[in-house]
């Protein structure tokens, strides 16, 4: 994105807020005790080149939900994986609904690697992968009861693509009443670097909730942004 | 079931059929053009013996199934299966919600030969087989959303166990839109000869069906009910 | 319900229930912290003679009733009312979907006095009524989410009829994660006195449960069975 | 709008569509044959001025869907308009899930003038008007099964916000399986002038599909746009 757009980009965002702060909007909804991890299509589709879905900075995403995962392990937060995947890809019966009249979805084979989760992040025995057929991860699955049998009350949500799939999830997650987390302390605003992707260092966020500490302090990163990675915020 | 039971369910269901005609109750719904076919929990937990949730009446259902097979195959008619199985069966993130509490669900293992389709009447490429969370084949899946977009206006349901999954699919099905045919002629009493189970000749449906023919005649079977069989109706 | 016919619905029953239990089956789901009491479908319709809708018993219902809102109020537990009723009972844009092809649902007119809850159980200011569609208080409402967002984790169900509405939204709540208690020690049998009913002494089950004191105490009622009261348990 | 932020979106959206249609994405889903037509929250508290909710631009929004209803009137194409409305504002046992504390929910009080649709595009008789409790029309309300027991396969949705209410329910419509029509052609990208709102001619979509004539006579309006207008397209 040239610097161009990104300060376009800042500029309406600055707008927007200011609107919205004036009418008593962006107040913050907090979180719970008792978070989930969700991300949604990191699956090779996504997370490879060379595919239709192909996202950028996976340099960035994959460590930082790598860190995740460790995170959320070792403490037993329950970790819950998307990808979308169709059984039938052709024919008048497909499962594809709507969406392969607008996007590539036959690209998108149910058993298929590209449909598989990367094996970087690889689901461990105990974790959910659920196949999806639409953006929102709640939708058409049994996501919202999971969730809810588990007492959950606050949903970390990461993964491609941000404009679409993540952002169908999160107002799905506040419709159902489960308070979303897309990660870089709740901004809804995309990432001025890397703008369709979900790319904070989440792993901060658990620290940072753990430790009870100042917000201010989840931008210190003890590791520090590597090479190319995203330093927001 | 003993025929003393069986008399006694007689009577109930004709008194209460008799309030129900006197108060305006008991229309019949009707057919739509573009019917699909949902096999619900013809799993080898139901349908083999020596498991927890085996059912009775196999050697009715499982040949009724293969004919409402081949005659959907024959015409293009969507067909679904659904088996209940959980990822994830044991500690405190597991997907079976609460029905552990109540039913022996640790038992269907997602991935076990226990939650496979029955080879007898084994899905083929192009047909779907949802793993449901829930008893209602629509609860927390996409059927609904399947259903719909392939335009289909009713949904013709077999399987067990029908005071259950398949009861509860039905009465979704009539919620969601589609209506519901649980053979049988739509009856909504259970079998007074195999009571928890969906046992009819479905096949006389379609072919019912296709001749436009008085439903009188869906009883005169071109085959006869064979040894064993279900005669109902 | 002749002598008879109850004596053969216990034996029925009887018989489902060794079924059961020799299969792992009747285990306990247990209570939650955060109940809430949701009364389906006592509106006039329903609770008034003379009309398609009309259920027997109410002498029993509705002074239990009563008693459960005396003290769910007492203890701030949500209380939620469905009724069913509908904006446009004739012509091709009806919301009756399905329904009104099997039974007078174009009795069931949004806004008319049959459609109100009975004014002797009339709700309160900061209590919900939800006008719905179909059978489920669940099936296309908020109350999946309102529940949730509350952090609700029992309820306690009542109203008619048993067999359709109570029945399918028991169902549901089981499937959406929130154990259902439909009083009555929580029994899957209908009250072998007034039978399509939910006609049990839920303000022992509110009692009992503070009390944690043993169930058995729970049919020793302070107040005795009136006269033509329900007796069971 | 600022002519600067204006450039820079077109660019944006530019460089966006440029990449989507490189790897075949932008495919047109296109019409059915049984449409209705979807007003999002174009309640007092969105279309009159000086409410926290307030939107701009509504000399051109209501006559857009005064012609609109003319329109669907005219075919008796179903007509639905939704509000956002609370029975509880107020306490624990509030229905504005997690929403108020991101929102001032709080100040839409059901019953209140402010919930009510605007009169000036006031329903008639035999037209659904739905308080949901969340962003998008699907969630929470029987709107899904309402479309699908008519046999709906399109949706033409107008109203407001487009980032919010409208956003979230033509993703959901998309989901659920009808072709949703935001109007404007169906461009997923805001009116370069008034860009939050929905504010297209839908009046000249329906003449369009009706006369099945090109698409570029759309924009041809019989009546031209008046002062103030919105002149996109």
């Amino acid at each position: 994105m040239s610097d161009e757009v990104q300060e376009a980009l800042e500029k309406i965002f600055s707008a927007d807020s200011e609107i919205y702060q004036n009418r008593g909007f962006q107040r913050r909804i907090g979180f719970g005790k008792r978070p989930a991890l969700i991300n949604i299509d990191l699956a090779n589709a996504w997370t490879r080149p060379d595919n239709a879905f192909s996202c950028d900075h996976m340099d960035v995403i994959i460590p930082a939900v790598q860190d995740l995962l460790t995170a959320s392990r070792a403490k037993n937060v329950p970790v819950v994986y998307t990808s979308t995947a169709y059984a039938v890809t052709d024919g008048p019966n497909s499962d594809m609904g709507l969406w392969h009249h607008k996007i590539p979805a036959e690209l998108l084979q149910l058993g298929s690697e590209d449909c598989e989760i990367d094996d970087r992040i690889a689901p461990q025995s105990g974790e959910q992968v659920i196949y999806k057929k639409r953006a929102s991860a709640f939708h058409g699955t049994y996501l919202a009861g999971f969730l809810r049998s588990l007492g959950v009350d606050t949903v970390i949500i990461t993964g491609v693509t941000m404009a679409g799939c993540v952002r169908h999830t999160t107002e799905d997650a506040i419709a159902e009443g489960f308070p979303p987390d897309r990660g870089s302390r709740g901004r809804r605003r995309p990432c001025p670097r890397c703008r369709r992707m979900e790319p904070v260092r989440h792993r901060r966020q658990i620290r940072g909730r753990r430790a009870a500490g100042p917000r201010a302090r989840l931008s210190r990163s003890p590791r520090g942004p590597g090479r190319g990675e995203c330093t927001f915020p």
